[in-house]
C-alpha cells in the first residue's frame, strides 16, 4: 500500500479521530469522516483545527466534486478538505485504511460500524489502526474483521473538542504504532508498518514504532492505570498526584501490579521504567487526565479498557492485583453514584 | 470502689464525654468537665443535652457550695450540677475515676493532663475509663499512669455538639466496656469492671461488659476501618455505601483484612461477624460517620488510631493488608489536600 496517498475511513471524529484524520486530509489522503452528532452542521462548515503546530481548516467535499480550489470558508486561513457520511456505509468501497478512534466505551458500536468493510476485506488488503487506550480491544477487530491487517496506536495527546466542529490540540501529539496479531505476540516492524509511520509522519504527526504491542500497551498502562484513576478518585490533577507523598506511594504501588502483569505475559519492564514514568509527570504541564474529563462531564469512563481487561487478565495467571481491584471498585462506585445525581 | 458514687474527672468534654459525664452527673457522681475553650461560657452556663432519652441541663457548681437546690436555670427543664474546670491541676485530689473522651488525635496532650494525677495515682487505686475508637492507646495510658487501673470503653453512640455549650444525643448509646493490661491479654470480667458497668448502667447508658478488649477493639475496627474511610474517600454515607455493590465489595474485602490482622494476635473472629456487620448497616440510620464529619469540618481524622495503628500491628506479624495501605493513602492524601485548600 502506498504511503503517500490513501483512502481513509475514520470511525470516531473527536478529539483524537477528527485530529489526527484533519492531519492526514491536510497532508494530502482522501479522507472521511463518520459523523453522527451534529452531522447537519458538520456536513456544511466542516471540522476547525485550533493547534499548537498551527491553525487550519477541512471543509466539506461532496462525491463527485474534485475542484477543490473552488471552495473555501473565510473562517478558516488554511482550508483542506474531506468527505463527512453519516452512516459507515457511506463509506464507499474504495476505502483502504480504516482508523478507529472511537471511545473504548463506545467499542459495542464497532460490529456494526464494521459491517460495511466485511466484504471489502476479502477483496483486498484492508488496514485497521485503532488508536485508544486500554489492552486488548484489538482481539475484537481481528474477530469482527479476520482478514484485515489491525495495527494499533497509542495517543499521547492532549486535545478537546471546543464546540461540535472544532477541535483544540492543547499539547503533545506524538503516535506510537505498532502491529497486532490475534494471538498476541510480538510481531516485529515490518514494512507495512514503517508505511504506516511514514503516513502520519508526512502528516507532521511524530511517531514511534514498536515492535510488541502488546508491551506497548502495558507501557502506557503503567501511566494510565494509576493517573487516570487516582485524578477521578482524589479529584485531583497530575501535578498534585505526583506532589504528595501519599498519592505518589499510591501511584508506586499501582505501577508495580502494571509490572506484575505484564510480567505474568512475559513482558518485563524495569523498574527503572516506573520511576522514568514519575519523573516525566513531574516535569509535565498539569493536567486532568481524560477520565476526570470524562467523569465530570457525566460521560463513561474507560473503566473496561483500563481496568477490568487488566485484572482479567491477570485473573488467567492468577496474579493478584489489590490496588488495581480497589481503585476500580471505587471507580464503579462513583461512576454508578455519579449518575444516580444526575437522574 | 463503690459503683453508685464516684468523684469523676471528665478529660475530653465534647460530644461523648460531655454526654456520658452528664448523665453520670444526673446519676449523682461529682463530675468535674476539663473546658478549654469556651470555658468563660461554660463555666457559666453549664451544660445542656438534648437527647432521644429526654432532655437535661448540667449546672455549674463551685468548689465548696453545696446546696443544689439553690441553683437552676430557666432554660433547662431538668437541671443538674457539676463542676467545670480549665486546668486539670484543678480537677482536686479527690477524683477516683478518669474519663478520657478526648479525640485519639488529640492524645498527645494527655502526656500534660495526666501529670496533675501522678502522685494521686500511687497513693489510691485510681481507675481510668479511656473511651475512644482505634487499638492500643491504652498502651500510652498505662505508660504515663502504671499504678492505675485501665479500662476501655467503646461507644456506640451518635451524637454531636451542636453550639459550645449543648450537645445534642442523636441515636444510639451502648457502651462496651472492657479492663485493659499492658500486655493486651484477655483479662476477663472481674468485679471492678462489674463495678464500672453498675456504674454506667445506673446513669441509664446500656453497658455490654467484654473479658477481651483487644477482641472487642478488633471487632470495632471490623466497621470503622471500612465505612470510616470510605464515606471520606467516596464522600457517601453508610446506606450509600452497603446499597452499592462494589463499594460493598471494599467493605467485605477491608473486613477480610481486618480479620486477617485480629487473627495475627490471636483473635479469632468468624467471616459470620463480617456478614453480621454488613447487615446491621443495612437496617441502620443512614447517617455521616465521625470521620466524614471531621473531614468536612476541617478537623483532623483518627488515621492514627484506626489505620497506622492496624497497620503498624500487622506488620510486626508480616500481614500484608493492601486494601487498608490504599485507603490509609489515600485518606492522607484528601486530608493534606483539604488542608492545602483552606490554607
Amino acid at each position: 500500500m502506498d504511503s503517500s496517498f490513501r483512502k481513509i475511513a475514520v470511525i470516531g471524529s473527536g478529539a483524537v479521530g477528527g485530529f489526527y484524520g484533519s492531519l492526514l486530509a491536510k497532508s494530502g489522503c482522501e479522507v472521511s469522516f463518520l459523523i453522527h452528532s451534529d452531522f447537519e452542521k458538520i456536513s456544511k462548515q466542516g471540522l476547525k483545527i485550533e493547534s499548537i503546530w498551527g491553525d487550519f481548516g477541512v471543509l466539506p467535499l461532496s462525491k463527485g466534486r474534485v475542484n477543490q480550489d473552488k471552495i473555501s470558508n473565510p473562517n478558516y486561513k488554511n482550508s483542506y478538505q474531506a468527505y463527512f457520511v453519516n452512516d459507515s456505509k457511506d463509506f464507499g468501497s474504495d476505502v483502504d485504511t480504516i482508523l478507529i478512534c472511537l471511545k473504548s466505551t463506545e467499542n459495542k458500536q464497532l460490529a456494526y460500524l464494521l459491517q460495511a468493510f466485511q466484504d471489502i476485506s476479502h477483496q483486498k488488503k484492508l488496514q485497521i489502526v485503532l488508536i485508544q487506550n486500554g489492552i486488548g480491544q484489538e482481539l475484537f477487530i481481528h474477530e469482527l474483521l479476520p482478514f484485515a491487517k489491525v495495527f494499533a496506536g497509542l495517543a499521547f495527546l492532549c486535545s478537546v473538542k471546543k464546540s461540535p466542529h472544532c477541535i483544540q490540540h492543547i499539547d503533545y501529539g506524538e503516535l506510537t504504532l505498532a502491529e497486532s496479531q490475534p494471538d498476541q505476540t510480538a510481531c516485529g516492524i515490518g514494512s507495512e508498518l514503517k508505511d504506516l509511520g511514514n503516513l502520519f509522519q508526512k502528516a507532521g504527526i511524530p511517531v514511534n514504532l514498536e515492535d510488541d504491542l502488546i508491551l506497548a500497551r502495558w507501557k502506557k498502562l503503567f501511566w494510565n492505570i494509576p493517573f487516570n484513576g487516582l485524578s477521578v478518585l482524589l479529584n485531583a490533577e497530575t501535578d498534585q498526584i505526583v506532589q504528595n507523598q501519599d498519592s505518589l506511594t499510591l501511584v508506586r504501588d499501582l505501577m508495580a501490579e502494571v509490572q506484575l502483569a505484564a510480567k505474568a505475559e512475559g513482558r518485563l519492564i524495569p523498574t527503572s521504567f516506573l520511576e522514568d514514568r514519575v519523573k516525566r509527570t513531574f516535569s509535565m504541564k498539569p493536567y486532568p487526565t481524560s477520565m476526570k474529563l470524562d467523569y465530570e462531564n457525566g460521560r463513561a469512563m474507560e473503566l473496561d479498557a483500563i481496568y477490568r481487561s487488566v485484572l482479567k487478565r491477570a485473573q488467567s495467571s492468577n496474579t493478584s492485583l489489590p490496588n488495581i481491584k480497589f481503585l476500580l471498585h471505587a471507580l464503579e462506585y462513583l461512576e454508578k453514584n455519579k449518575s444516580i445525581d444526575k437522574k
